[in-house]
């Protein structure tokens, strides 16, 4: 059966390119208030699809943009999917350095660019397609397939908790899949099995009760300033550890698998570097780059700022200095725990003269899917018929808060089956997604169910 | 006939407060450009007193606000003192916090409340009365005076220099006498011998070529955020000693006479606690807090940012950082070498993968009257005469650039006579100048000149 879909897919192509652009013509971009009944006409778009196909859908209404509820129905013996993805795109940014212009999607040399074309309209697609190829093909789906298409991902999905708590029987399933990562490289696909976690954290040192003078009463009380470089500089000893106690105890150690498995695939440190404009990669002593960019936890600061900040000088003890300071977690830290961890630690380095206060924006924890599941062997299997080449298996340096809710919620393993370029501009300008990886998707998703139908 | 000279003054007192209500009046703020002409019309004012009184005197142009220049002639055998003082004022600030309009000097239970009353309008009057006192009591000064009253110190006089090289031949004298600090307390009169020197620093830390994602890239690359924390951490210990190599080699230690001298004094620590609004005074182990105010050298934090500054997370690596640190420093600290060791210690606590720019706003060095010379004899009798009391001699913590340079050009000691109170509000609303200190320093002034013409 497999077989006629991908024929189906295959006689799409071109038309496909076409529907592609109708629905990354939408300017959904999520935070712009301006935006919002053009964030819901995406979302009606995904909508459309669905219902066209013969699969059932809804909008579920929330306090910001809806999300789209899909079900196609239970087959019997099969397991249950949900498909998970977002039809919201991220702002423009500055235009000017686009070379098209960002809601007209521009092919050239095989190529699509747009905004949303990558992040994650181009991405969801794939899973669309393939779901509507197997509808017309075949006339139904070789699996129960649920749909979590959602409009405010770029905007840290303020509603996507409860939305979930609330229809978390309608959203039951044995597995999540969603493309929202990327390939390897340019013929080689990839599968994202790991993501870290966040704590991000803002740190207020206060002195004084205003701004002092320097002369007149520099020496005799502790400087906020000073204080924070104190206390930021005692989070990270000089091998890059993080100090803070506790912080590593619940690390899962890299295992001689993923070490094996990292060291053959070439990885270009040279490239990497010259993508950053650093001198020299430096990192937590012990591992290498790929191990320290994606599987160890990190302590960053984002920001400083207090003082007197203008061009010149003035001599002044500032009253308060500020930073924001994110940890990046991995299996099995919890963000709670580390998030208590850090006030604690940056308490013990405060010289007596000063008081800390902390704000919380973030604190998620690492996900990190098991790699001898029967959905991971389906998906491996998939990308390799559709792109004659087995994939690469990766962790993922950044956050994606929803999956360890997933699991916690649904009590399901999600499935990140990636396709768009890792340079390929999601949240930057020229963002863009090759046609050949949209048609390569489609047909992996297309396999990934039929293999998740034959899964023993 | 110093007695006919303080008769003379007692007769004028109500008159003086007076004529220094309509100097006040003047409102010479010197970093108005608004102002420009209200600014050389208080100097304007201060030539005219001189002329009225028979002294030679005249504008000296600069790029900016003029200075006067004022000299009464040679005197057989006496000894030249060159006063100088300022006629510019700072700005007001927010008026809203003025009790009375800053402009319009307000007397209330014998204190006048004005923008310039201490600072220096009505500390430089003592000395233009003083002068006029022995002019019109006596005909003749008992030792040749001279004037250079600026109208740029609170610009950070950037014409002097190359004024005082200039004119070094006019300006040549034996002492220079200077009223821009304060008494010690309500009754006792204070002669500050030492004020601190100053470097200022901006440190720029750059790393990745622009902002990168944490998640994507942390962990990697040195980070300029916890560089310039560890950078500037490593500059202090944790008994707030400056870490910097050399530092303290070129420090003169506080002397026993100096701490005999402090130890009898009453300091009301709580007092000043209270002032600065902290829980607890701190700084540099084995000294006090008297010492580490103005005796000792330090090393502050005024300001830092970059990154991530405004409200709620960003999740970037900065591309760039920067901090304003400057060191308040104490004979015999080189400020040139100091400059230097900060930026070699800060290369040394760098990681490898930033890079370090510096920037100067200020270098000055320390200045230290010596005790025991003629001319501070002689003002410390003339306060015991005008005040009944012995001054208290003080370190000032802050800085005036102009003493270690009067001290280069001219080669001579400065005298600097305190009568304003301590809590004075300088650069602060509600600025204030008792009329009783007007009065007592006038006759000390007045004193001063008859002590310099006996001295030996």
């Amino acid at each position: 059966m497999i077989d006629k879909v991908i024929a189906h897919i295959d006689t799409q192509k071109e038309k496909n390119v076409d529907r592609l652009k109708e629905f990354i013509r939408i300017p959904s971009i999520s935070t712009d208030a301006q935006r919002k009944g053009d964030t819901r006409r995406a979302g009606e778009w995904v909508l459309n699809l669905l219902k066209g196909c013969g699969i059932e859908a809804k909008l579920i209404e929330t306090g910001g943009h809806p999300a789209v509820f899909g079900d196609s129905g239970a087959v019997d013996g099969k397991p249950t999917v949900l498909v998970y993805g977002h039809y919201d795109v991220q702002p423009t940014g500055d235009e000017s350095l686009w070379k098209s212009p960002p809601f007209e999607p521009t092919v050239k040399d095989g190529i699509m660019y747009a905004r949303g074309s990558a992040d994650d309209k181009g991405q969801v697609f794939t899973h669309l397609l393939a779901a509507e190829g197997w509808k017309k093909a075949v006339g139904k789906l070789p699996i129960r397939l649920k749909f979590l298409i959602e409009g405010e991902e770029e905007i840290s999905s303020p509603n996507l908790a409860p939305l979930i708590k609330e229809h978390r029987s309608a959203l039951a399933c044995d597995y999540i899949a969603l493309s929202d990562t990327s390939k390897w490289d340019d013929s080689t696909p990839g599968i994202t099995y790991g993501t870290r976690g966040l704590v991000y954290k803002e740190i207020i040192v206060t002195g004084p009760k205003q701004n002092l003078h320097s002369g007149s009463y520099g020496g005799s009380l502790d400087n906020p300033g000073n204080a924070l470089a104190r206390i930021i500089a005692s989070l990270r000893d000089n091998d890059n550890r993080v100090t803070i106690p506790g912080f590593y105890d619940d690390v899962v150690p890299i295992s001689d698998a993923e070490r094996s498995a990292l060291k053959q695939l070439t990885f270009d440190e040279k490239a990497y570097q010259e993508v950053m404009g650093v001198s020299v990669l430096t990192g937590e002593k012990g591992y290498s780059t790929m191990e320290r960019r994606s599987m160890r936890p990190t302590l960053d600061v984002n920001g400083m700022f207090g003082g007197f900040m203008a061009e010149g000088a003035m001599t002044i003890i500032p009253a308060k200095m500020s930073a924001k300071v994110s940890m990046r977690l991995v299996p099995n830290q919890d963000a709670e725990k580390v998030s208590k961890a850090f006030e604690k630690a940056c308490q013990a380095a405060a010289p007596p003269g000063v008081k800390l206060e902390f704000l919380t924006h973030g604190a998620a924890d690492a996900y990190m899917a098991p790699l001898d599941s029967p959905a991971m062997r389906a998906a491996s299997k998939a990308m390799e018929s559709a792109w004659g080449k087995k994939p690469v298996f990766m962790r993922e340096g950044g956050t994606l808060p929803i999956l360890p809710m997933f699991k916690k919620v649904l009590g399901a393993e999600s499935i990140m089956m990636g396709f768009c370029a890792p340079d390929c501009g999601m949240h930057g300008p020229n963002e863009f997604f090759g046609l050949n990886d949209l048609h390569r998707g489609t047909k992996t998703v297309a396999h990934f169910l039929q293999n998740m139908a034959d899964a023993k």
